[in-house]
């Protein structure tokens, strides 16, 4: 059994990683910890864990020692606060994985200017590894440490990946119209996240300067070998989870539905966790929620010269928890799939 | 006091046109028809009119004879049957007002194309007004006959028509991302709108190929004086009203938000249902629902060169019955506002 | 032209009464004011009001000399506060209108022993009066103080009034069930109040001691002219705005739901507010949100010799501020529907 | 591997039974059917197992030969229909659990009555088995057919049983009032299921005269050994999953909350899927959902004499699907908990 740690465990994405262990057949939840929520049981802030045998578990205090028995540790804390726990964790041999942004740049420059703080680790991001497993599986196997990527990159990298790395298309510029369950905000109370202004609501935010626009940007110019720009536009809907990311581009080289479709099916053949859905399919985030999978739909306008790209996930599975989970899986040596195989729940 | 029927009052449009008319203070309904629901109370098909002194008021059968001492009747039937009605209705020297498609086009061929049926009162389209009072005042106040505006277009073309008229960029196409609530898919239970189906999804439909892609090339080529394309993905979003439009178009001469900003405040000076929402202002659907307000932001990003515009209105009502009464309004000669001068309700 | 003061205007209820008020004919918004909103513009803190000429009225602080202009002044204030508000406003001459709990008891140690304070101003209470205009119109009428009923007390009061004031049934114990949307917990962002911990959960909350007890108890043992005990089980329940309360009592005297309904149709008969559904006729939610009605039905269950009443509005608008207007309507000599006489809205 | 039939797949309920199935380490779904969607996959009609390998199954016709090969067959099918499949599977030597009403009562007189049709096979509900786990185990385990109960009987008999059984009150009255989400009213469209008609909005519904009144009524008389009877009030609320019960019940022997709290903790200890959840603890839908567990609460009023019984669960699974797969495993000889132990799923 491998010991497993979790720092940040209070929030919706530390949450579902416990959730997850906990139900993993190879792992063992040494340790959680939490600023806020010290010595309580994690029964008492996820009244979901009410009544199973794991729900009386104590939270400990965000303390590295508290974690000297743990082989791997998830950190779901703020940015910055994972730069200041990784290497003591690294020091000690540890394996991490954060779920934030401190570790997903290779470039320390364009994290400092998107997240607007000085990086305290920066000697670490070279050796990091971008926790995207259907574009960087082999180097996730041999990481330490990894830079668990953002609900929206995931979605958007997911849906454009086949063709920003088989060079079919030209591209250099992305539209991406993306929107997202609530869940994706945090736990944190506010003014803007409570029911009576949220539901029957939807809205756009962030506009242009959204802090994943530059993870995007990154992935995308590697993965196409040139400069790729994303425009990217996230809305909030009135909904617990679920993401869906709406992508357009221009098409440069003729190509048909039926043509990238297959594309796509052939560059994600094998892969668990990711469907291409033919035409007339469509995805919807009601049948990814639950799931680590995120569902995919192609269609060109030839009227337009338009390529539209429709990706759905769960944006704390697949987007978050889920994929990190994946990651765990793959840097321990086990099945990719364990403690994640789970269908959707209808309705 | 203005004499008015309503054909097809048991729909989600026809409702809301009855729900104003009953509160606006020139205006009596005299005939309140429907297919399916004849002789009923209005009461018994909206509950929310329920102990108010209209709610007894009985639905006749769709017959053109019922409505003979109207003054305008409103048709908010499905295409192809306003088509069949109005003809009589006209001759008999009364104004008509359709929520439907059947008179949006000036042009039989784009209908017939992409409705997939005859047009069998095509000689009427040359005389039918597009009802979208902010572009074509001037030709509703004289019309007898008026093809109101789709929502989609409706929430497109508010949020293009400074842009598109000014010829402030040259625009080819425009990338609309539209989200809507369910009661904009009408009230027919089907499967796919049981609740427990919709809550907590959000997908895409009618991808490339839905009809309100020729609408709005139809009028934004007339406001631009050249062809303009349309690239439209409509979404299905788990709330009941509102409808949010994110627009994109490639910026061809610099301009800057705040110049934008200032086009359209200037270009929509005066209008009683359009604000413009200047930096860091942003739309949002509760804001506007219950309401005939229509809320649009800008903003532009030049490391992208991209143009963004929000649009945000309620579905059914700027985008289908509160659009229609405005219509009557400026036929009739009243104050434009008459019955349509709400404020939003919070929460 | 009747000059009228808010305060408390930020929070759902006081927002409320604004809405209304903007929409009165007879009433002028002299003053709104806030403790933590002050010198920002009503469309700041509402976004309903964007784009509407009273969107730009100032708010200002709480100090009862901002209210010196006004003949009026709804408190919509935490309890406590009005208490400390209302003497001085009284003493100027004007009239209040308490929308929280501080002048709803005739009995000072009932308030003082349910809401753990001391009365500030408890040589107040012999005068106020309890704001329920069905229940006690002409009292109202004659009133320069109103204590504004609770949301709860109004549904369960005017759900069993004929029946406890006709003495059909000797009443001494109602059981009374009650949901509520999530607006009547407040405006205040609260961990149990993020959209995400609320959607899709139902929870009870406040049993056996919730402060509406108190509050329901003291009016319906002065309607039934003996001690009447009240079992209070509110539920919170993923909707914005409504409440139903499901009232249960023991029959003691033979009756058919006919006759009960005859009974509360004869009783009600001419109020404009409320509406007695005879059978098979149901309340809900939706068909009374956005207005000041209340639908009330009723069954007797002769097999296990109980009587049911369901009895539903809108805790915002006759549960508070919708009622807190009919006040003042009757106080101030105006057609007491006057700004409030509404249909619903559907859907 | 126990190979299992779903007869009826297509509905929320046999669906659910699959999902869980799918997952269940000593079961093979060998075959599933449905009346309407013969040969589609389930995939089709369950877009949450699109990716997953099960997603391909083919849906067979409703022909008790096409379950030739199952050891034990689950009907989830409209009452009636069961009644005429059930009789051909037993004599083929296999096991039935029927999610309806067929084999739930011992009384044929009861059934006819309230569910107003003739039994077509009565003679099998001698040995029927109501298949409630808490309360008749050891019948379970021996039992070829099961009655699987309905979702509001479990939650009330559930919160119930304790003091019905143990004799602690003399109970002649349960008034028990419940609310459930909308995936109870089943996966056909109808036009009250309708999401812009639900959303916002809560009724009560079937009052009186619930099917279910009947079920409860046979089973609570059989374990208090007396005549209990029920005033039910079932209410719809506009969330998916998810069922709550508010029972009331006269206190006739003096009782704290601290030592009836004792009682449940005492009668349910061991129990894996009942919780008991002491002051001030309180149960709420979000925590059960996805589960098969009951969590439950207890509070006295001594004021009052009231005692208020408090019961969550969810509707499809402890409701439905999760509890016949817990009959399933004990008929079986397996561990009660086998595929059914998760936690639930925060937020």
């Amino acid at each position: 059994m491998i010991k497993v740690g979790i720092i940040g465990v209070n929030g919706y994405a530390g949450g579902e990683v416990l959730r997850l262990l906990i139900h993993h057949p190879e792992v063992e939840v040494a340790a959680v910890a939490s600023r806020s929520q010290t010595n309580r049981s994690v029964a008492d802030i996820f009244p979901s864990l009410i009544g199973h045998k794991t729900g009386g578990m104590r939270i400990v205090a965000v303390d590295v020692q508290e974690f000297s028995g743990c082989d791997l540790v998830f950190l779901a804390v703020p940015h910055g606060v994972a730069a200041e726990l990784a290497p003591a964790l690294l020091e000690q041999g540890k394996k991490v994985i954060d779920l934030g942004a401190d570790f997903r740049f290779r470039d320390v420059g364009v994290y400092e200017a998107w997240y607007g703080v000085k990086h305290s680790a920066a000697h670490y991001l070279a050796e990091a590894v971008y926790g995207l497993p259907e574009l960087y599986r082999e180097r996730i196997k041999g990481a330490r440490l990894i830079g668990n990527p953002g609900c929206y990159p995931t979605s958007i990298l997911l849906g454009t990946a086949p063709l920003l790395q088989r060079g079919l298309q030209e591209v250099e510029l992305l539209i991406a119209d993306s929107k997202s369950g609530v869940s994706g905000a945090g736990r944190s109370p506010k003014p803007d996240l409570h029911y009576a202004e949220v539901e029957g609501s939807l809205k756009a935010y962030g506009l242009v300067r959204h802090r994943h626009v530059a993870e995007i940007e990154e992935v995308a110019s590697d993965l196409a070998g040139r400069e790729v720009k994303v425009s990217f536009t996230p809305h909030l809907v009135p909904m617990v989870r679920g993401l869906f990311s709406t992508i357009h581009l221009t098409m440069k080289e003729e190509i048909t539905t039926e043509e990238l479709t297959r594309v796509y099916q052939d560059y994600y053949r094998g892969e668990p966790f990711v469907s291409i859905l033919p035409e007339p399919g469509l995805p919807q985030t009601k049948a990814v929620i639950y799931t680590n999978n995120c569902h995919i739909s192609l269609r060109v306008d030839p009227r337009t010269k338009q390529i539209i790209i429709l990706s759905a996930l769960d944006n704390l599975l697949k987007g978050a928890a889920g994929q990190a989970v994946q990651n765990m899986n793959l840097m321990c040596g086990l099945d990719e799939t364990l403690g994640l195989n789970y269908t959707g729940i209808w309705p």
